[in-house]
């Protein structure tokens, strides 16, 4: 549900235990919240319990710190692990590109008409092709191309923009380098990417000249968290489009640049509303 | 999630108020539930509050007369409408079929590998032709014609095989007589149809002659509850299927029988797993 | 299939008839050319012929006027009723908007990357909010405010600019003006519309509300040619998306965006590649 | 297009080149044929020319063994390779099934809706558990066990039940077994079989586990000819369904007998009505 007013939203993990949801709406009730919307789902397979619970702010009646000391307290016997967010607190985006610019101008307009909730600080790519469009919507553009010598450096250049810019969440947009494990690492569930394919189906390089080889009757893309294997990371959404034999890889390319847009989008938006759990290789998507 | 347990499900609807999630769960938690699963939605337009709540049953301390008057009493304060229905109690389905069979087998064949809990303990038509389908599955098959004349008299038969089998969902698989309102009004949310196109596009008759003639690019099916106005009950469940210009309007026909069977058969489990809350026009549908 | 090299389309309907397949491949033999492709379609229902051939444009002996004067006779005892396009010959498009970008970015976007093969000399409006995106892609943009007084003139002046700039195909990119009957004779199969919802669902005004208070399971967008009855046009194009109870009108809105400018740019591709021929309400769609 | 006349359908396949339409269209025009219907595809990455050519039968002068003649010689100047079909004679399929039903019953119902062009003498068995089913159609049912010493004289056994009924298409509806290299090469391009995934994604065993613990967002179903190499052969049909993460591996496999069953039956239509042709790992699939 998109509120117009500025809410707190809870994403709850534990072990599933008896009086879970009586436990937890009660904490909330008891400081006099209004629970706008509380989804949950029970892992019956593996004993876990995950939860979103989205709260009013206007009934916060104490200091932030302090509610997130109290639920600290609470959660410590269920065990739960748990991140909060304040929707009135920006979040800050960096886009990374190279040289394609469907992914990249979806996410603006997305963003231009407030369907992605956050600030983009920068755009960074490793090209200068893209610079045009980074102007039309007047956002910061840093070209910083990588040869085989300079990729460590000019990734640590990277990450200094990324920790300057206080960003939140990178969102790879056909960013065609592969990221070190330590990047990964420091923005664990923080970094999406999209690939060209139906994942775990062609994997890594040329997708759509693979595909058009073996004969697939649909072609795909899938947004997912980078992990350090390359294409392995958990996924957050993905979509196909049904091909004919007719279809040459080419034409294969452009069909696919409408699904990999839209599935990359709906990735961003669903993790900037804080209603993904990342657990294991799986994620929990909870719907709006 | 479908559970080899037995269960408990409680649908409710009320006034949205404060608490309300915390007090609900709390009433179970007081009588030992364990909650297998906690679905709700808040409607922000109209200010209603709906939830469906699956226990296990063997949690269950004392009678079902006795849950049901202590969650009648909890309720009242808070207006509550509700319903309840134990897994182990079996649901008991008729269907009413005419000529075409897809959508009554693909019923039979679901029912046959568990996916739909219920008995089928008759099958009324107003011809013979499906006879040896009801036969093949060792379901009672009863014949009654129609005709201007003889149509109230045989509608009245049918009521009296339906109170006598002492059924709680009615499926019209294709059947294409109109009912009288006075049926529709005793088995109110209880008749499931299947409407032959996208509703609520080409009401009424012949609709894949219509669609043909439009040009549409698409056909479609809709399963809602049956009221006094044809076609015009809330939707239950719909899809498409994508057709061309080459299409005649007996292949649409073919076509859309895969669209048809396969609405209805997500429209009848959803009812039967007590996932499905009427609001007006609208239907809320819990996913499983 | 996209072609890099430069081609000659001839859109050919007539009645069907014994050897036209022969006849018609044998024109274009006898004067040496290449078949690049050939579609055709017999509706075996009206007894109507349908063909799409393209021929290698480097294999013209004659001039154009000669190829087309000596098709004129050869189609005459066939009644061939038929129209041509040589791919080096620019197509000249005008866009409509009011106040919604979605479509008209995603018209822009794919012009620019080469999918749309036309010209744009314009972009008008009845609102000035959408200069800034016209400015972004260097496109003139024309203001035309309407009141009910102003709309006879303000007609007139865009008719006069699409005259003055030789459009071939007026795009209406959620134009929310009814356009008079002389200008859509005028323009007749040349002017396409996008309507926000399932045709024949929900025509006329505000769909999204209409559709979320019918309670529809999916929502949808079609493309079609204006005729001088609202919505009743020949349907090039339709898509829909699958919705839930959750999603408020306004969210409706915002999914059912991305149906619209998928559909509208697919149909305003399907005619420019010369994939469309219009036999009374319904549309021939050669694939590509 | 759905004929209730008969037709001669010829598949062709030739390299590309100047006057194929004509030529091959005269061929028939000179023989007072009507064509019905004719589909070609030009790949441009390959140089291959594919073509489907359906002409009245009641049009043919001659023998059917003339009329082959004929068309050989026609054929052999421009490298054709080419089969023939006269839908007037019918068509023999067998269907090897293991335990589940679901596939077999799919093809069975639009067997006897007259969907599925063929005569079906037999169904084969690893396993009892079926025979039911195959009484329900009055189709003779042989039951051949199989344990790793019986794997080669088993087999032999189908292979002749197969030759004894003439059979032309055998369908693997579920059946778990591998079948050897000969058995395969005897039937090349003529044995169908339905893998549980979207492939290239999860070849081999427990598809639908291996979705679930990768975290798809979406399970598919592949229809494709048997080759030596299990699961790499040429691709017939594919679909997809989406998923969600509350659904379970037993979950996962229910919605996906509805996407395997309408992929595989497809699959078998596309086959018999003459409108695939193989090249190499690819396959040409003609809309009806």
């Amino acid at each position: 549900m998109k509120l117009s007013e500025d809410s707190i939203i809870f994403l709850i993990q534990c072990p599933d235990q008896r009086g879970l949801v009586a436990s937890i709406s009660n904490f909330f009730f008891q400081r006099s919240f209004n629970i706008l919307s509380c989804k949950q789902y029970s892992d019956l397979l593996t004993g876990k319990y995950f939860m979103r619970i989205e709260l009013s702010l206007k009934d916060l009646r104490s200091s932030r710190k302090q509610l997130e000391e109290e639920f600290t307290d609470f959660g410590k016997p269920l065990e739960l692990s748990w991140s909060v967010r304040y929707t009135d607190e920006s979040q800050r985006m960096a886009i990374l590109v190279s040289k394609t610019s469907h992914c990249l101008y979806d996410l603006l307009l997305r963003w231009k008409e407030d369907e992605i909730p956050c600030d983009i600080p920068l755009i960074i790519s490793n090209h200068p092709k893209l610079e045009s469009v980074a102007d039309q919507f007047k956002i910061p553009f840093h070209c910083l191309p990588v040869s085989a010598e300079t990729k460590p450096e000019q990734e640590a250049e990277i990450r200094k923009l990324l920790k300057a810019h206080h960003i939140d969440l990178v969102v790879l947009a056909r960013y065609m380098q592969v990221l070190s494990p330590d990047f990964v690492q420091e923005y664990d569930g923080r970094i999406i990417n999209i690939h060209h394919a139906f994942l775990p189906a062609f994997q890594g390089a040329n997708p759509y000249q693979r595909a058009y080889e073996r004969g697939v009757k649909m072609i795909g893309a899938t947004a997912h968290y980078a992990t350090e294997d390359l294409d392995e990371g958990p996924i957050i959404e993905q979509d196909v489009q049904r091909v004919v034999h007719e279809e040459t890889p080419d034409e294969l390319k452009q069909i696919g640049r409408d699904v990999e847009r839209i599935v990359l989008s709906r990735a961003v938006q669903a993790h900037l509303e804080r209603r993904i759990i990342i657990s294991g290789r799986r994620t929990i998507i909870f719907k709006r």
